[in-house]
């Protein structure tokens, strides 16, 4: 049996510490290949380069695996990769992003440039993983992600996943106990509020940095906050269609403009 | 009763003439507020701006209504007006983005900066709105739209939304033929196929224009795609949890991984 084809991108940028580590994982697994931003691309939700042109330049920083670099986003980097890098080759198995330097639980799914890379692959119909881990500081320890990427990554090469789903996988930041496993979980009910920090520029003129606290509403313990705080790995599997449609029987009861 | 107070914001710029029909359309409504960005930022799904600092000017633009350009995303916009802005405040009734000049139907809710601003609205518990004319011809006229968009907004101040609940509004472009009606959708199954036009700069490096290809499989008559198709809006109830909540159970049925 040939070796699967893995393709690896990011958010936190090629040069970044996550990356690295996930790249090492996937290459025990099967063959690599590499696009990723050439610069970071935090916060980018699912993005899109519109107006403007792409770059794309070939990257040595991988031992053993193909790489390039590319000046746009996350979810441009996979689109790049399979229409045109791959273009008339063989298309990846499975496509995998990040480790992300920082936690994409509950409702930073939807800001998360580490998911856009593998929704977009979901789109695409290939099965397709996000992983983060939850250690914001500088110094953050990669180490303990890389055998949860190699365990979570196999289990989808082997079993695939429902097609139009994207696994969002958070890893808890490394503690002095172990973790205790690997839970299947929902998304949060949670939510960003933000702070504006007034300041003042040496012309006089202001800006603002945007500083936000997360707040949890859920009081469940089957969603991935629940999770992360009680030192599981939580695995969201993640969809493209936002309809929400229970509420398509109550605006068609409630509406009277409609025809 | 007092007059509604009214957001708004869109992707295209604070000088497009989509925010202005808006904002001319929703003047007759209620109150009006402009938070929208400084420069067009199309195709920025989801993004907020992490990483650097905002700006926030005040604008003269519109006639009667509070207004500001922010150097941000339309995510940013949204929350620098509900946190800034309008702190400690009366809050809006509801948030209008738009009106989008192109399409936002089906797979493009993803990629559209538009339905971010309202996104971000449900998620703060706002009732939102995003309008897009599915017109992307540099004369498009938008002057059908006014009555829509002051038709759905009504009917969504008088019934308010479900929670965590936002309205993706697509309005045909303009034809000989009056609009038929407006319809409750669900997103179409469909998506862009890319290609990449390699071209050579002046020094001999290369860049790429993406171009997209769109891609209808949906053979269904009640999603966006089929009611843009047969000149209906299309109003498609969107939603934050990304979930797939019937994929957990397949998981959990099916991994050998989890605890």
């Amino acid at each position: 049996m040939s070796r699967p084809l893995i393709l690896v991108s990011n958010d936190d940028g090629i040069t970044s510490r996550g990356i690295l580590t996930l790249v090492e994982a996937m290459m025990e697994l099967g063959d690599v290949i590499v696009v990723a931003p050439d610069s970071p691309q935090s916060g980018m939700g699912h993005a899109i380069t519109v107006g403007e042109p792409l770059r794309l330049e070939e990257s040595f920083l991988f031992k053993g695996a193909r790489a390039f670099e590319c000046s746009g986003t996350p979810a441009d980097c996979v689109k790049i990769a399979r229409h045109f890098v791959l273009k008339g080759e063989r298309q990846p198995d499975v496509v995998v992003s990040g480790i992300n330097h920082g936690s994409n639980t509950s409702i930073s799914v939807l800001y998360s440039g580490t998911m856009s890379a593998a929704i977009e692959a979901a789109i695409e119909g290939t099965p397709a993983i996000g992983f983060s881990l939850c250690d914001y500081s500088h110094k953050a320890d990669f180490s303990h992600a890389k055998e949860i990427v190699k365990k979570v990554t196999s289990q989808v090469l082997a079993k695939g996943l429902p097609k139009g789903v994207a696994l969002n996988v958070n890893i808890p930041k490394k503690q002095a106990e172990p973790m205790k496993g690997i839970r299947v979980c929902r998304q949060a009910n949670a939510k960003w509020v933000e702070d504006f920090d007034q300041r003042f520029d040496p012309n006089g003129r202001r800006y603002f940095w945007m500083v936000g606290n997360f707040v949890n509403f859920d009081k469940g313990e089957d969603n991935d906050e629940w999770a992360i705080a009680n030192n599981y790995v939580s695995v969201v599997p993640c969809q493209f269609d936002l309809t929400a449609h229970q509420t398509l029987p109550i605006l068609n009861e409630a509406w009277d403009i409609l025809d």
